[in-house]
């Protein structure tokens, strides 16, 4: 039908075997996940045709649409604003624009907008956290679109991510808290379903709990979805079925944002009646009053290293290597010692 | 080379032409911008073949791809965040993915993300504010890719928008602050080139100043970029160089809270001294302290209401009408009669 064309092409390959173009591509990248039998029907028809896997790694090259997806749980947190803007910078420096997707924390939503993406033809995609339907990884390796996974660390995943010790993070803040004397612990926490992130900063204070002898299932915990009003609410519901609480740990700095409003109205001082932390150190958490004290998520460093990371992937084919930042506990006006009058 | 296939395709013109699948799809969508000489070859390809321009219709339509993109100038605003949300929930009840893009308010960086939503297939844009280059309208009419102007409403415009008012929404809110004895009067915006909606603010203010037989040329403003250590800063700079001033506008809620922020680091006390408001009404002016008086935008029911406007656009083809949502003035306890004591 095109005569001019003379360089086999992986559809020839396809047609030539009777089998889709994916599977020709899988047979490429993935062999083993190719049936024997096809394996070396596929084998065949590439020696006769004399197809170059060289030529079609060109090809595929030249089809880059220089477009990187970033889905993200919500666009209301500016944790996760900022680091974007970061990471959307360093991709500009390279040439990459960037499409964003938000799920609302919803499975479901992140793998529409993931198959989305990259029926759009994304270069690339960053996800945050690593929890997710295994189903959506195996569909990412099939279509050959690579991942970095942001905002989480973990050593012992063999997917690489651009993150932090959310666990370690919480586990130093609830340290300092417990050294504090503080032993009625509260944590208003994000919803910990499919959130990696939100279960590891719990698992971090129970880790400071269990090291300072303290009965792990004394956490009391309240699970809250993301907002101001939201983390006004989860606190009012801690101080009134725990009055004793003393430290109340929350998830991240918009559910302390309400923690410390509703504390106002409840005529709870903070910190001298209760000790409030956040997590994140968005640029709201210098202006509450008291100053928040929180754990400072290296956000900017974050989305710079991931866009570096994925544009390498991407134009040189470099896997990114596992790269661990570390936060820091900024101090200033919500944490005290326990007050013991 | 697939004998299977029977009804002639776009991809068969343009074989038989020796000419672009693009070409033919020009031929066939805008035959005028096609040379006389190829527009014969291809009229007589489609003949010969027998291929059908309704099947190739069909078929476009079959290539929509339930995308819809939105471009905002940040996403670190919380006013665009919670309208998108709203936006791709109304979204997601027809169908539709939302992907995002954010300009950092720069027109040069739109552009390119236009491109990059087009030409990913987006089915429509989602833009803010009117105010562009005539040559991406013109873009954009070419490739035939229907767009919705939000967060402005503009009666004279021939573009179809769902918005408000940005200019008749601060007089309102200028002719309360003069109405309660502010004659001094200054304000932090946002920058002004290229973003019709401070502009418009700004303005805004300055038809009430004539009104109430002010000076317009004796509102003090100060132009800076988004945040709230850009509003703390800004409002420095207003209150050392004009001391006299009694009411400070802010063109935003962010630079408010900076703005109530730095007041309190100066001794500055609020309403007292000076009467600062806001515009936009984000979850984070009811937790200032005092809380914000400011400009509600009816974000969600515009996010909704473009959404389904966008919606009804690309599956029936019914162009939106101009939609003006109405704004309120929320009186929380950032202003106050001018204190003439």
């Amino acid at each position: 039908m095109n005569s001019k064309r003379t360089t086999p092409t992986l559809q020839d390959v396809a047609n030539a075997t009777s089998v889709s173009t994916a599977t020709v591509s899988r047979y490429l990248n993935f062999p083993d996940q190719v049936a024997e039998r096809t394996r070396k029907k596929v084998a065949k028809a590439i020696r006769d045709l004399g197809y170059s896997p060289n030529f079609g790694a060109k090809a595929m090259a030249a089809r880059r649409t220089n477009t990187i997806g970033a889905i993200i749980p919500t666009m209301e947190n500016a944790v996760f604003a900022r680091g974007l803007q970061a990471f959307q910078d360093e991709l500009r420096l390279h040439g990459f624009t960037m499409l964003v997707a938000s799920t609302s924390y919803r499975p479901d939503i992140e793998e529409e907008q993931i198959r989305t993406l990259v029926a759009r033809g994304a270069d690339a995609l960053l996800l945050i956290g690593h929890a997710r339907n295994p189903e959506v990884y195996r569909f990412l390796k099939a279509q050959n679109v690579p991942t970095l996974v942001t905002w989480a660390f973990d050593a012992g995943s063999k997917r690489p991510s651009v993150g932090f010790d959310n666990r370690a993070a919480m586990r130093e803040m609830a340290t300092k808290v417990i050294g504090l004397g503080h032993r009625r612990l509260a944590l208003i926490s994000a919803e910990t379903a499919m959130n990696d992130r939100a279960e590891a900063r719990r698992v971090g204070i129970q880790d400071a709990m269990a090291t300072a002898g303290l009965d792990v299932k004394d956490l009391k915990v309240v699970e809250t979805t993301y907002g101001i009003e939201e983390g006004a609410a989860a606190f009012e519901q801690v101080m009134t079925s725990t009055s004793d609480t003393t430290a109340v740990f929350c998830g991240n700095d918009v559910l302390a944002v309400g923690a410390l409003h509703r504390a106002r109205d409840l005529g709870i001082s903070v910190p001298r009646d209760v000790s409030v932390v956040g997590f994140d150190d968005i640029e709201l958490a210098q202006v509450t009053y008291p100053p928040l004290t929180t754990v400072h998520v290296p956000h900017r460093e974050m989305g710079r290293q991931a866009g570096l990371a994925l544009t390498k992937l991407v134009k040189d084919g470099m896997a990114p290597e596992a790269t661990e930042l570390k936060t820091r506990i900024v101090f200033r006006g919500t944490l005290a010692p326990v007050n013991t009058s």
